[in-house]
This record gives structure tokens, C-alpha cells and sequence, in this order.
């Protein structure tokens, strides 16, 4: 993005390594660093240039994370792929657990929840494995940056430096970063291979191996290039044992538990009629399962396994292996029987709970997923709470990197992260905890895990580890009660939308094709924030008037959509108003709204009703954002879909507060509404009365 | 599939040519020979070998046919790729007709009617260009053959010889094709270019061409290499001017009108409200125009031309330019502004309706598409029927080539499908001439074109548009009220089904998951029949006997499943029993189910419910079907999904009956139910009682 050095260009560096620039480099192509390089893909248009290393060779096929929930996928309906993953995936809908029978000491089925909670978002959690996920959001971000960002394999990244006198000047590269290019085999650790049966192992990158004996397993056999990538922002994408994290001098704080778990994805030959369930199995004496149904008929089997860990002290690996796994689970569902012709993944580990002390430096080098925050993988939380971090930070950055945002939008990455961070750890100890303890005994009840306690903790833990638990706190892009120095929310136009939370998704037409869709899919990612234009029925003339007050300010040069659009952009790319409004589809024409910022000339999809359709029923969408008809309501959409503000259509000085805490104007000016052209009615003086049977006097609809 | 010739080899012909075996020939890459070759994909794994050949060098990527009716979006669901075509495409939601008003002589909107009949189908008509809808089922034949089928390009047919001595022999080749490879450059119609502003024309491949003239677009230039290929079945796919259909000596049959329209895919820029809804638009003296918005912010305009045909000569296709064109659409519009910046495609065509003497010949060279049926592009039948064709032909083709069925079966191709063509032909002459017409002036009655009528024509061709009218009438695969000698239905027991009529989609609830889906989601297109047993109720006792009576009935030798399926294939790869019950979901175990016909051990997908979800409401299939939930019902559902038999539980020998008249028993003595190992109980015998605290007595869910 700055005039100085190209982006793509490479020089020379001192000790004869190569030099090029970046704008962001992203370090690891698992779910956080897939997920940044997609969000940040929508910015490559304007010029800014992102590159993703990756040690390993290959892309995960089978294994490690699969657990999509609701609010992942809302995202991926954002990203514009939701569809292909919720065709591979496996929907999960019921939750059964399983219990020891106190009477008869049998596994019985003591109670059954949905495995989301019905009406919490359009989407149910659905399984599907890391790598397909990955190559999803990869092929996404190669999609928008027209092939310019492509993950680079088999490159190990060897120094970091940051340049501190430097990091507040926006056009610096203040990160000099050198990668090693690796061969092939020294980058392709043998767990990729799998076994004579097809089976492959994640041991090699599970929480069972220290930091060392991972570097280890990608230590150079011989010299290769190393090249010098000089960055203005640097995510930290690598995971547990993140070699990032470890550059800056930042610390993992938490505790390893005395618990070890085994994983096994297989298909699975067996008489436990839940199979193809999501449950939670204590057995009274044999230790826990929780079943997962995957995609593709396999299964996942998260068994708790019978290893001595000696504090301390690392667990021996070698004891790991599939056979003991099944042998485990088999005791748990005794007398359920459990074989297998093909067992596709395994793998083990040691439950911690840890949490970084910080989210990155100077707000130039970010850490993310699990460089973060490490814990049980059972809840599902690990992909999810990775993809969102990532999802939080880029819209950011690329603001920030394409001089739209002013920098200090960026602390507010770590700000509304770290709290998410800290309720998943504390989440995650409460849960792992009662999953790996024994039941309950009559002369033991201290020590046991009380099985309606497990339930509960289990029913209400939903609603966080469906993702919908966040509410970001007041800060300079949320403004909720004023607190904090932010702008003041009016939520009570908005009863039913909170301000910090996400904005749902409600059915509205569109006003030019009568087609019915859910808004969000309307208003994708592009790196916009939305402001959602409620004005109530305008066929009433006073809201219509207030409507055409609201988008002459909107058109004016003062506007938050004028002084902050670049005018070589689309006039939506910065800030981008849609209206929803209320009245009658038929009662009003495209051509009775204001031009251009409520029907933008030529550009039918920024116009939307509340009202029935022909083919998918009344989405009331006012009903469900709790917005008065009569009343109206703004509210402004963060890039990311989570909620900055609610506010009326008079306040407009409240709009031009909250954006001004972090928006830059454009340096060129700006984008008037005076620059689009309108577009004008018909002249009709040029229509002369022609000869027509009177047979044909059908009346004009709409015309009564 | 004969153990003669290997399909796949190849030796020298009499003349030095290359000789090679293929159970089906392909002629013609459109969107009726992607989809025989997508059908016929399914059975490439039990050694069905296809090859499809296309005279022309590239795939489409733009203009052509666009219009995605109900039915096909339900045959792409059945196939497996409904999602991304929805995704792509431009769903259509409104028809708006646009007409002079005889007071004022103004256009204006005198009718607003759905595009898709409210209720009739879940998909709604979408706009999809055909390259891309080709290149979705080249995609999915691609990977259902695992790369075994890719379209030939460049080839030209040369000549086609039947033996007629051996067409009666299944085993037999009786067909000898020659094909001719082209270069490139002779392949490659400079219409495909465009010119300097993008603008692509499709008049080189138009009805205004004679069938002369486009054989002289391909040629050949010089001498290349001609290949024998010896097929057991060809399929004509070559269009209009189909040469398949020159060779069989088989005429069409039937007029051209005297009106030339022409065809422009654009951007628009212009004040007309209804830009993106479907329009027909007559103007007082100037013409009609159909308005079609398509995806990509493209507009298709059919325009009426005043272009005077002589009876009996071919159209100077010189006068048909994109500027003469658009300047015919402003004069009906007028004193709508229409401007465009960009026009993608173009092209025109002389109405005519034509319809084929036959659909092929001794039932070894097939017709279909629009080689069997041409008629005006407007009301969107053309691909869509053309792709309904070859589904109907190829399940067929695929059963007697894999020696499942008999040849008899592929007589019904044409009985059916001759129906539907001439219903095509005449709602076309009825439809193009109205909206060809300019509207009836007072002193010109007879000779105009009432707009009500015209409009009363639109609303109930909407039925048949959507391709919902099609009732196959009794045969040896529809068995109605036994006429023809076909098999008796009991259509009572279904009374919301209809015998030969498409099966139509309910929601259902996986037993084993809790997971909702559509029930056509869940029983795909794989070249199976389908027995969907709905048993009605079965937590009762009486009615889960009778479940359990009919289970034994298809468990034996003798029924149609064990009879007709291999050993060799899996159980349900033939004909499909799925079973959809209406008892509460939770009062029922899997094992309660008889195995192996109704609970297919380890296989999860065959058992569903007709009750609540957790997450998408009640599906209330046996309501939506006209089930009683005590009678129950038996539905045999086509590889298709038309409806072929409607019966009791008790009627296994109409069942019998059914299958016999067009099936042939497996070679190898079938596949019998008592060959499928069950799965046990688990021994409660073995578990011991164990110490577990009172506190923990929980009940068992459904233990009460």
C-alpha cells in the first residue's frame, strides 16, 4: 500500500538473500490463518498484498478439528460458502447421554437435549474435518484476490525482528521476518503417510509433543534459500506451540490436568443404537466417550484413556495407539459391542487449560487461534474460536492497511478477543473436568462427577459453544451506553438486537425482483460495515419525508458515507447503506425513493421490503429486530457482523461521532451523492394518444 | 458390459482406421447429452462405458438457453448439485405485464402474477446460462465416473450404420459410427470470439441457419485421423439440425410463422421499474419484448423484429445486429430509456414449431432434445425439456445395459416423452403467437391479440411451464388402473400422489440422527428404484407385525429386491426399500426395526420419521402424501422419481407383478436377505451390577 518499496518487489538483501515486501504475512495455514487470508482477500483489489507460509507440505486430508458451530457458519455464509460446507457436512441435531443405571449397573440413556438450541441461529452445528475447511476458505481467498493469495508450503519461518522505533508510522515495514524454503521431505513429517491400513496418525502435532520434538521433526537436512520478507503486520497463525508467540518472549499461562484422551475417527460396526448421535458415555467404572457423527459415514470417539501422568512429566506416547484406543472405548460401552473395518484418523492428548498473556506487540505482530488459547478439543470450540479470531482482527487490518481506519481500530482486536479467550478456558476446565471424572459414588460423592450437574453444565454451555455468547463491551467501534468514551446507543429502537452482538438474520424482498432471501445473505462479507436503514412504511408521506431527510444527509459531503469513500471506489465499499422498508411492496416504485444513497442508480440490491412473498411466506423482519414501524431505527453493521450501533434516522450526529472515533476521511475528498448521476423518469410529453381497442382497458395495477 | 470386445479396446479397421467398443455414443455436448452422460455416470462402476463427443471446440460461456424450470431444479436436486446451481443462479419471482393503456397511449403495468405457481415445487424458476449448466453436469459425470467421462471435442460425425440383423441381441454392437478429429481451428466458429467490444453472437449456431450452412462451419480443412467407433447404443443430442437424425432419414415435422425475434443479454441502464422482474411488455404499434433478469446483473430482452419473412425463404440474417436490436426494444419501450454498457450476447431466431416423426430407431439410436423439438425460445422449455428427455431415456438405457432390465423398457423413452414433446409444440404455437401478436385494435379485433387472454395463456402455462404437468400414462413401469395391460395401483392409500406423476418432496427425520431433511434430499438419483414403505404407525403392535410381514416378504429369495439385486452389489443398489414411519421418534429403537430389509445393519440412511425436529418443525409427510398413519402405503418411486406404483404393505404380489413386466432376475440367484449378517442385542448377561451412588438414579428417557 505505501508508495515506497512494491509490494511484489524483491531486491537483494544484505547477506545475499532475497528481500520482498508485504503488507501482512500470515504465519500457518490451519483454520486461523485460512480464515485471515480470506478475510482479507476482499482487500487485494485496493492494492494490498498478504502472503501465507506454511511449514508443512501438504494440507491436512482426514483428522484434527471438525466442529463447525452455528456461528461459524453464519460467518460462512458471510464468506459466501456456506452452502458447499453444509453439503459435505454432517448436521448434528440431538445430544444423548449415557449413563450407568445405579440399580442394574447397565448404560442407559438418561436424557436427550437438541444438540443446538432450537431458534438460536439458522444453522446447526455441523462436523466436518479441518482440511476440508481449510480448503474452502483457500479457495475462497484465491477466488477474490483473482489468484493472488495461495498458501506457500514447505517454508519455515527462522527470525523475527521488529523495527520499534518505527511501528506507529503506517507506511512502515517495521517486521523483517526470514523464511528457510524446506524440501519436500524435510517438511512432510511421516504422520501425513498412514499405515499399511490406511490409518493415519496425529500424534505428530498433538498437545503430547513438546515445542521441541515439533521443531525438530522439520529440522533442515540441507541448505536451502532463505528469503527475507520484510512486513507491515506479521499473525501468528502457528498453533499451540506457536514459534511466533515464542519470538515475541510471550508466555502460555495455565495448568495441565492429570487427564489423557484418546481420538479415533472410524467406521464403526457396532449394536449402540446412537451411533449416529452426538453423546456423552460415563461408564460407572471404564472411564467416558463422546461420540461425534462425522461426514463421509465415519465417526469420531473422543475416549478417556487409563494413563498415569506423572506431574511434570510428559505422557508417554508410544502407549497411544489405535488398538489401545478401541480397547478403552469398547470397556466404556461394554456390552455394547464396537469393531471397525477402517479406522481413518487417531490421535491423543493431555487436557491443559492455557491462555496467553497477550495477543501480540505493538499491535503489528497479532497471535491467534491456538497460539492463544489452548484446551480440550471436545467441546468443539478449537477451529471455531481460531476462524474467530482471525474473522475479528482482518476486517481491521485491512481497513487499517487500505488507510480507511485509523490504527488504533486495532487494539481493538486484542480488547474483544482476550475476554472471549478467557470465558472458553474458563468454560472448558468447568466441562473437561466433569466429562473425565468417574461418576458419583455412594461413599465418594466429593469426588465424583454428579451426572445431572454434567447435563446442566452441558445444556446451558450450549449457547457459548455455539458462538453466540459474544457481546463485544463498549469501545471505539462499539457504542453501546456511552461508557468507556463510546458513542451512546438508542437499543430500545431495536428491542430485540443488542449492540456488541451479532446481527441476525431475518427474511426481507427485494424491492426490484419481489425475491425472497434471508438479509445476511444479502449483505456479505465485502469489508463494508452496513447501515441498515429502517424507515418504517413510507407509503405514509411524514416517514417517507423522514426517509428523504435522512438520505439527503446521506448524500450530502458531510455524510459518513461521502467524506469516508475514496470517489475511485463504488460508493457502497466503505460504508454502505441498505434500506429495509416496511410499506406495501406494491404501493411504491423503485423510482419513489431518494437517489442515490437509498436506490443507488442501476443497483437494484440495496432496496428491500418487510412484508410477504410469493414463494417463502412473511419474513417480518421488523417483528424480529423489535423495530417499530412507525418509529423506525438505524443500525450499523460491523464488517464482521457484529453490532457498532442503534440509532434513529435524526441521529445523524450520532452516526458521524461513532465513525469519526476510527475512521480516516478520504484523502481525495470523498464521494458526494452529487456525483451519481440520477436517473430520470420518462417523458412522458412524447407519448401520443394511439388507436387501442377498448376491449384491452385492463386496469393498471397499483393504479387504484 | 458384453465379455466380447473389452469396451475400452481398440484394434485396426478394414480401412486403417482405429476401431473402439462403447456401450453408449454420445452425439451432441448441449445440455441433453450432459445430462445422458451425468445419468449414465452411476453406472460406470459396474462397467458401463460412455463416450461423448461434440462437434465443436469449446464449451459455451455465455448466452444460449437460460431458463431453469421447477422440475429440472428438482431433477439437479436428485443428482446432487441443486446448491450450487441456486447459488449461481438468478431465481425468478415475479411476471409483470406491461401494456398500452387505450386511454393515454402509455405502457403501463396492467398485471403482477408469481413466476413459479405458489406451492407447486420447492425450487422456484432460476436463470442459469447453459454453459454453466453444462458444465455442472460434465462436472458431476466427471466425478460419479471418477474421470471416466469427459465431453470429446472437435470430433465429427461422419456416418452411422445400423445391423439391423443383431439389434435385438443385448450383447451385440450394432451400431458402427465414424468421427472425424478436427483441428481446432475447424471446430471453433468464429462466433465464439466476439468482437471489440465483448459482444458475442449466437447466429451461427440459430434457427435462422440451414442445416447446409452449418455443416459448412465445420468443414475440414484437411485430412485427420477418422475413428471407428462400434456402439451399442447411440444418442442424438445434436440439436435443430441434428445429424443423427439426418442419418436415421427421420423428418420434423410442422411450420415457421412469419415472426423473427431477436435476443440480447445486456447491462442495462435505464428508468424502467420492472428491469428485474420478468416482463412481457406489448407495445400499442412497435412490438412485444420479454424481459428475463439473469445472474450477473445481466438482462436477456427477447424483441419482436420488424423483419419481414417471405413464406418459404430463410431470413437475412445480415439485418440481425445487436444495434438493430436494441433499437427495436427502445421503440417498444419508449418513453422508457434503455442504455446498456455492456452487451454480452446476442442473437435471432425465426419462430417455428417442428416436432420429430420418431424418437430413434430399433430402440438403438435415440433422438432427444432439439432433435426431436424445436419451438421459440421465450417461454423456457427448450433445455429444460431437452435435459428431461435423456433423464428419462438414460436410467433406462443404464438398467438394460447392466443387464438388470429388459430391452422392452426402452420403448417407453419414446411413448413418454412423444406426449410430452407434442404438449411443448402446441402450447408454443398457442404461446408465440400471442406474444408475437400486436395487440387487437377496435377496428381489428380478430387479427389482435387479446392481453387478457394473453395473460390467462401465461398464468395457466405456468403449470406445464414449470414442468409439473407431466403424467406418464400406464405402461410396464407406471402401472395406474391396470389399462394396457400395465399393474393396478391402489392410488387411495396415496391419495395425494398421483400414479406417473413426479414424487414431490416432504420433510422427514432420520431415525437414527434426529437430523430433518427433504425426503428427495435423502433418496438421490443413483439408478435405483425406490420402495418407500410407509408402515404407518408401528409403536402399535398390529401395525408393527405388519411391517414386519412385509419385511419378511422382502428378506426372501422370491422378492423383488432379492431377486433382481446381484450378491455382488450392495442390497439397495437396485431396487431401494426405504422406510418412512409415523410412530413418535423416541418411543422406537433401531433395533426394534426387522433387519435387514427395513434397518439395514450398520446403514443408517434407509429409516426415517414423520415427525417433529428439533430445529426445522414438523414435515408432516404422511398428511402431505394422503397416508393414512394406520392403512399405511407402499410408493414405488421411479430412478427418475416419477411415480410408478402406488400399493398396501399386504399387496407384495402386485409388487411382484410390477417388477416382472420390465425386469430380469439376477444371474446369480439374487441377493437374499438372509445373506446380510444382523447385528445382536448387546448380552446383558455379562454385565455385572455395579456400585454407583443413589444420588445419580436418573430414568432412563422412555423407560416409563
Amino acid at each position: 500500500m505505501s508508495p515506497a518499496p512494491a509490494s511484489t518487489a524483491s531486491s537483494n538483501g544484505a547477506n545475499g538473500t532475497d528481500v520482498s515486501y508485504v503488507d501482512v504475512a500470515i504465519i500457518g495455514a490451519g483454520p486461523a490463518g485460512c480464515m485471515a487470508a480470506d478475510v482479507l482477500s476482499r482487500f487485494t483489489d485496493r492494492g494490498l498484498s498478504v502472503r501465507v507460509f506454511d511449514k508443512r507440505s501438504a494440507k491436512l486430508d482426514n483428522g484434527q478439528a471438525d466442529g463447525l458451530n452455528s456461528r461459524t457458519l453464519e460467518i460462512f455464509e458471510s464468506l459466501g460458502f456456506i452452502e458447499s460446507v453444509e453439503k459435505e457436512g454432517s448436521r448434528m441435531s440431538e445430544i444423548n447421554f449415557w449413563n450407568p443405571c445405579p440399580d442394574t449397573g447397565r448404560l442407559v440413556r438418561t436424557a436427550k437435549i437438541p444438540d443446538t438450541i432450537p431458534g438460536l441461529s439458522r444453522f446447526q452445528q455441523t462436523i466436518l474435518h479441518q482440511g476440508r475447511v481449510e480448503a474452502h476458505l483457500l479457495q475462497d481467498a484465491a477466488t477474490h484476490s483473482k489468484g493472488a493469495i495461495l498458501p506457500e508450503r514447505s517454508m519455515l519461518p527462522e527470525s523475527l525482528e521488529i523495527d520499534e522505533s518505527v511501528v506507529d508510522d503506517v507506511d512502515a515495514y517495521p517486521i523483517t521476518l526470514t523464511i528457510r524454503h524446506l524440501s519436500d521431505e524435510e517438511s512432510n513429517p511421516s504422520g501425513y503417510k498412514g499405515d499399511e491400513n490406511g490409518t493415519r496418525s496425529g500424534l505428530f502435532r498433538s498437545s503430547l509433543l513438546s515445542a521441541a520434538e515439533e521443531e525438530a521433526l522439520y529440522k533442515k537436512q540441507q541448505e536451502q534459500r532463505v528469503e527475507t520478507v520484510k512486513a507491515k503486520y506479521v499473525i501468528g497463525c502457528d498453533g499451540a506451540h506457536s514459534w511466533t508467540r515464542r519470538q515475541l518472549g510471550v508466555n502460555m499461562i495455565g495448568d495441565q490436568t492429570n487427564f489423557v484422551w484418546g481420538v479415533l475417527d472410524m467406521k464403526p460396526l457396532t449394536n449402540f443404537p446412537d451411533i449416529r448421535m452426538r453423546c456423552a458415555i460415563h461408564s460407572a467404572n471404564a472411564g467416558s466417550v463422546m461420540v461425534i457423527p462425522q461426514e463421509r459415514d465415519l465417526v469420531r470417539l473422543y475416549i478417556q484413556l487409563p494413563i498415569q501422568v506423572v506431574p511434570g512429566e510428559r505422557v508417554d506416547k508410544s502407549k497411544v495407539t489405535p488398538e489401545f484406543i478401541l480397547e478403552t472405548a469398547r470397556r466404556v460401552l461394554h456390552p455394547y459391542t464396537l469393531d471397525t473395518d477402517h479406522i481413518d484418523w487417531f490421535t491423543g492428548y493431555h487436557i491443559g487449560q492455557r491462555l496467553t498473556e497477550s495477543f501480540g506487540k505493538h499491535n503489528r505482530v497479532f497471535l491467534a487461534g491456538d497460539a492463544c488459547h489452548t484446551h480440550s478439543p471436545k467441546a468443539g470450540q478449537g477451529m471455531n474460536t481460531s476462524m474467530q479470531d482471525t474473522w475479528n482482527l482482518c476486517w481491521k487490518l485491512g481497513a487499517v492497511i487500505t488507510g480507511v481506519a485509523k490504527r488504533e481500530l486495532l487494539q481493538t482486536y486484542s480488547d474483544e478477543r482476550q475476554v472471549v479467550a478467557k470465558t472458553l478456558i474458563d468454560f472448558d476446565t468447568k466441562f473437561s473436568k466433569l466429562f473425565s471424572g468417574k461418576p458419583a459414588s455412594a461413599d465418594d460423592v466429593d469426588d465424583g462427577v454428579d451426572l445431572k450437574e454434567f447435563k446442566d453444565v452441558f445444556a446451558t454451555g450450549n449457547l457459548f459453544a455455539a458462538g453466540m455468547s459474544i457481546n463485544y463491551t463498549d469501545s471505539i467501534v462499539v457504542g453501546k451506553d456511552g461508557s468507556k468514551g463510546a458513542v451512546r446507543s438508542r437499543p430500545e429502537l431495536a428491542s430485540k438486537l443488542a449492540v456488541g452482538e451479532r446481527f441476525f438474520s431475518a427474511q426481507v424482498v427485494n424491492h426490484a425482483s419481489a425475491t425472497a432471501d434471508q438479509l445476511t445473505t444479502r449483505i456479505p462479507y465485502t469489508g463494508a460495515f452496513r447501515i441498515l436503514v429502517f424507515p418504517g412504511d413510507v407509503a405514509k408521506p411524514q416517514l417517507m419525508q423522514r426517509l428523504e431527510k435522512f438520505a439527503a444527509y446521506l448524500d450530502s459531503p458531510e455524510s459518513v458515507v461521502s467524506k469516508y469513500t475514496p470517489s475511485n471506489l463504488p460508493r457502497w465499499s466503505i460504508i454502505d447503506p441498505v434500506t429495509i422498508h416496511a410499506a406495501e411492496r406494491t404501493s411504491l416504485e423503485l423510482y419513489d425513493f431518494p437517489q442515490p444513497s437509498i436506490f443507488h442508480p442501476h443497483n437494484y440490491k440495496r432496496l428491500y421490503v418487510d412484508g410477504p412473498s410469493h414463494h417463502r411466506g412473511d419474513g417480518k423482519a421488523y417483528e424480529a429486530y423489535g423495530i417499530s414501524k412507525e418509529e423506525g431505527a438505524v443500525v450499523v453493521v460491523r464488517p464482521d457482523q457484529y453490532i457498532g450501533l442503534i440509532t434513529g434516522l435524526e441521529d445523524t450526529d450520532t452516526l458521524d461521532a461513532y465513525f469519526a472515533q476510527f475512521m480516516l476521511p478520504a484523502k481525495d475528498g470523498g464521494f458526494p451523492g452529487s456525483k451519481v448521476p440520477k436517473v430520470l423518469p420518462p417523458d412522458w410529453s412524447k407519448v401520443a394518444k394511439q388507436e387501442i381497442a377498448k376491449t384491452l382497458a385492463v386496469e393498471e395495477v397499483n393504479a387504484i
